[in-house]
């Protein structure tokens, strides 16, 4: 396996508004992707991965700078489960996002100030009909596949429902056809911490000159306890003191006394320093929103009928925010409507997590199945 | 079963000084307490009822305003499975509460000024060696039962291990000899979200006339959440809109969509309105501290092998903060140690907490082993 090297970022600007779910419109916005691999003659090798929350366009290969490896680097390239020796891969910015795509940061035409909390609130639905104009323009009538995980997977899965002749494949790793009440309680949490930080400003914190640091951070320890599993954090926290190698006893104030403590907070501040706080409130609002089945009383039989893709489904045992339940009810509701499609559920240690890390059966699986799509470009 | 009526609070003040774990000392101290039923010639029907992270003393009965009824009065009262024609029974509330017992927001001695952040961090073991303060005074040599759920099953437990010679029954429910990672986890973020509240000024803001509300009640939420199921969530709020009855469509905002937001943000308000945050902080450090095995290696067996007690174990099946499974170490190391231990999973969908509420399965557990312990008294 190689390594796609140096990629660079592209600007695609549309000039059409879109109008949006909630009813509101863009009225033109820039989208933010990158291509590996070479689209072939007839333009039917074209793979789009969708990010989620905290991801971006940068799926693979790296930038100049140290430490810049796309968030999927492990699964796209030369060689690798999504070979771009073969397929012409499109990575996307989402809009709303903090990456370069349209969004909160973004002066607002209508004021000329940035957004803020003022940018629309934009839903899956909102993100695959911008992405699908893309495609427009790239003269890809018809994807390969589409293929993400988490919030990722649930815009395939818009994708096969919305446009059912733009992709002969779906591949909805770790991910959910709506959020549970617990799902959404922990977003709503994450909200409110970031909603009551003063830092925050109703959303204009940019001209403050501040972020909401703490809120972010806050809301960044909650996700990412939802995104490790309980037994991996056993395994690799457990009980641990931070302070072990030296009198290795409680301190018995309100530092840090816990390995767990010392990693979380790290995450935490990271992630507060280069994530966007209305970004990250708008994100999660999509991810409460996506429910394809609601339009259909709830029936997601119904809501998969006007699909025509073949489907590779795949979820991690330990996955405790998305479990392998959810990932049943979807496959139980396309084989209900006679659809083809594979199901994967592999046993990691990892919790949702997993679906971005080494994993050697999760990597066979995607790998086969690629190989499968490979034969039908070729 | 008949109800205690109306129930008195009473102060118990200390003036021998208290050694604390951390090597602190608190110099002097009131305990609040009250007790229900009358306690036998020979002192041999006492009951001790440990409280959990929001409770107090105030277990059974009601005070003079309404809805004051204690917090295990399901439980605890004439003819109710811990029964108070029987049994005398105290509630003890805990040093470093916001109750009534000594803390956080008493005048520190040293400065004059409310504790604040500097009241000592007070362990479970602590508060037993507190609690068996008060059992002298009262001239109890032996509990018939110390008895508690969640934290209070904590402290149940370390009085088998402290004083095996002072309680003839232990029972401890939905608890766990130790906090796992996860566990530790959501505590530091409730703790974070708190600490970084402005209005938490250093835990000094009583003398600014504020309350860290904020942080709080995002506490206040994690928390919630770990204590119901993610099943009963879903049956109880799923994914139904607060405007169900109107337009029954998204808001496209970041103010409430769904119920279960609505539920946890009433619950985080109300509670931000009555808890105090150094408690809170200083009650989740005495969580994450308890360990008794700590001492032993970690081995739990050698840590609960001095105990003389018998033992009730109950857990509840979908609670996942401290799982049947944490339940069941403790029960093992017991049967290691050749202790009479009887263990009730109970299949009940409410979580963690389960231990409060109403369940006839459970309700008969109770009441039949304190049947058991009544044969002994009288």
């Amino acid at each position: 396996m190689g390594s796609l090297g140096l990629v660079t970022p592209q600007a695609m600007h549309f000039a059409e508004p879109l109008l949006l779910q909630s009813g509101a419109q863009l009225g033109d916005y820039t989208l933010m992707y990158e291509t590996y691999g070479t689209l072939n003659a007839d333009k039917s090798n074209a793979v789009l991965i969708c990010h989620a929350l905290n991801a971006s366009h940068h799926v693979a290969g790296h930038y100049a700078t140290p430490k810049s490896a796309g968030w999927w680097d492990n699964m796209v390239g030369p060689g690798k489960p999504v070979d771009t020796d073969r397929f012409f891969v499109i990575g996307i910015n989402n809009l709303g996002s903090c990456f370069g795509s349209t969004g909160p940061m973004h002066v607002n035409p209508a004021t000329g100030k940035p957004y803020g909390a003022a940018f629309p609130l934009v839903t899956v639905e909102d993100w695959v009909a911008a992405q699908a104009r893309l495609a427009d323009r790239l003269g890809i009538e018809q994807f390969a596949a589409v293929m993400g995980g988490s919030l990722g997977g649930m815009q395939a899965l818009s994708w096969a429902i919305m446009y059912p002749d733009r992709l002969r494949h779906c591949i909805v790793i770790a991910s959910t056809p709506k959020l549970s009440a617990q799902n959404i309680a922990f977003n709503d949490v994450a909200r409110q911490a970031i909603l009551t930080d003063p830092d925050y400003h109703g959303g204009d914190f940019y001209e403050h000159d501040v972020v909401p640091k703490n809120g972010l951070k806050v809301a960044r320890m909650i996700g990412h306890i939802t995104y490790l599993s309980n037994d991996d954090m056993a395994e690799k926290f457990g009980r641990k003191l931070r302070n072990a190698a030296e009198t290795n006893d409680y301190n018995f104030d309100f530092g840090i006394d816990f390995e767990i403590e010392s990693y979380l907070r790290y995450q935490g501040d990271k992630f507060s320093e280069y994530f966007d706080a209305n970004t990250y409130l708008l994100i999660t609002k999509a991810l409460d929103y996506f429910d394809p089945a609601r339009e259909h009383g709830g029936d997601l039989t119904k809501a998969l009928a006007g699909t025509k893709a073949q489907f590779l489904v795949a979820s991690f045992s330990t996955d405790w925010r998305f479990s392998p339940e959810r990932s049943r009810e979807i496959v139980e509701a396309l084989i209900s409507n006679r659809r083809r499609v594979s199901y994967a559920e592999i046993d990691a240690p990892h919790g949702h997590d997993a679906f971005l890390l080494e994993d050697a059966r999760y990597m066979n699986v995607v790998r086969a199945y690629y190989n499968r799509i490979a034969l039908e470009v070729a």
